[in-house]
């Protein structure tokens, strides 16, 4: 009985995981790039989006979709905007590849270059969850401390990017950004860090370019396997 | 079948809360009040516990479980001030009761007046779990934002406390203490708030000093039972 239990799990480990390899493909034929960002609660996802939005502003086609266990507090933030959709759990820690396709048939436009799922304020348990995102970005604020990598390394481990938000709170807080440099390359050995502050603006140009960049390559390389 | 497993899942339900009852009971008869603390990584729990552990010196015996995915870190933090051990969960994202009580053994004193139990840095998951606490602490740092107990109803539904932590920072970020207390009384109508800065000292005392109340209460009420 227990050995039979082993394939059935992989099998639905396989499964998800084909869906979620489905749906990126889809997203990168129709030229757009996806993320998924995760962050504790209030790290600052929600702010760094409307840097974000208020940074292209026209010149890209960004949406959103928005998790949250409970409230559409994060979507009316963003609905002035960009186009969104609340996704609510209702109590569960994490968003699933099925609620978040289901929102992306409910935004009003699917005429994006980049879509940004915002997952639920968790630092743990999104790690562990593909959403057919091209780019997983772990947020991390200045004022939670320079020692989180090491303590949830699952998350900066499946991250492509890292950002650090909040520099503005800098002369406040006890964080060095040698220190969170070096942890998080001591789980995560090449993972790209970029210092922002969604207050400020500062380094909101620098990561926007780097997320058109990295949108371009996918592309790039889409059309060199086609 | 399925008809079934619906008590199979409350038997095991309500097997560990008589567990975590039983414990909590054990605790009470031998003079000890437990805490649960639960918040987002890097809300300043440990640094919360130091604080504690100054304030009190040595006219109060606190011990410390402190649980968290990887690393002994908050452990070696609070070693040189109180009784200590680390508790990893290698990946999960929330302590439960045997991993506490296995904890619990190896402390090097048990002749305490307080145990804290410090969970994983998860404002989700550990609010579904009871790990024999006489109270459950929410701590919230207002660097997070003032809207969080709408958007995290259940840790603050299920916590006896709140606190209020870092408002050293208030100057520097975007928070009320009016709009997070309303906040936090929509989920839950008579929570009591603490507002605390571990870093200035403000508000410890004040915390200190209703934890002794209710150990106080606790006893008393037990020896009334008796």
């Amino acid at each position: 009985m227990a050995i039979e239990t082993i394939p059935l799990q992989l099998n639905l480990q396989q499964k998800r995981q084909a869906e979620a390899q489905s749906w990126r493909q889809s997203l990168t034929s129709r030229g757009i790039l996806c993320l998924n960002l995760i962050s504790s609660p209030g790290a600052g996802k929600t702010s760094l989006l409307q840097a974000m939005a208020r940074h292209w502003g026209g010149s890209l086609r960004m949406g959103v979709l928005v998790g949250d266990i409970a409230t559409d507090r994060d979507a009316l933030r963003l609905a002035p905007l960009v186009p969104v959709r609340q996704l609510t759990t209702g109590g569960a820690c994490h968003l699933e590849l099925p609620l978040v396709q289901k929102g992306w048939e409910q935004l009003e436009t699917q005429d994006l270059e980049i879509l940004v799922i915002e997952n639920v304020g968790n630092l743990v348990c999104p790690a562990s969850h593909d959403l057919g995102e091209h780019l997983r970005v772990v947020v991390l604020s200045v004022t939670e401390g320079d020692d989180k990598p090491g303590k949830y390394p699952k998350a900066f481990r499946t991250s492509q990017v890292c950002v650090i938000n909040k520099v503005d709170l800098l002369p406040y807080v006890p964080f060095s950004l040698v220190a969170v440099t070096a942890d998080a390359h001591a789980v995560h050995g090449d993972l790209p860090l970029f210092a922002t502050s969604a207050t400020t603006g500062e380094g909101i140009a620098l990561f926007c370019d780097f997320l058109v960049t990295q949108r371009r390559n996918l592309l790039h390389r889409d059309a060199n396997v086609l």
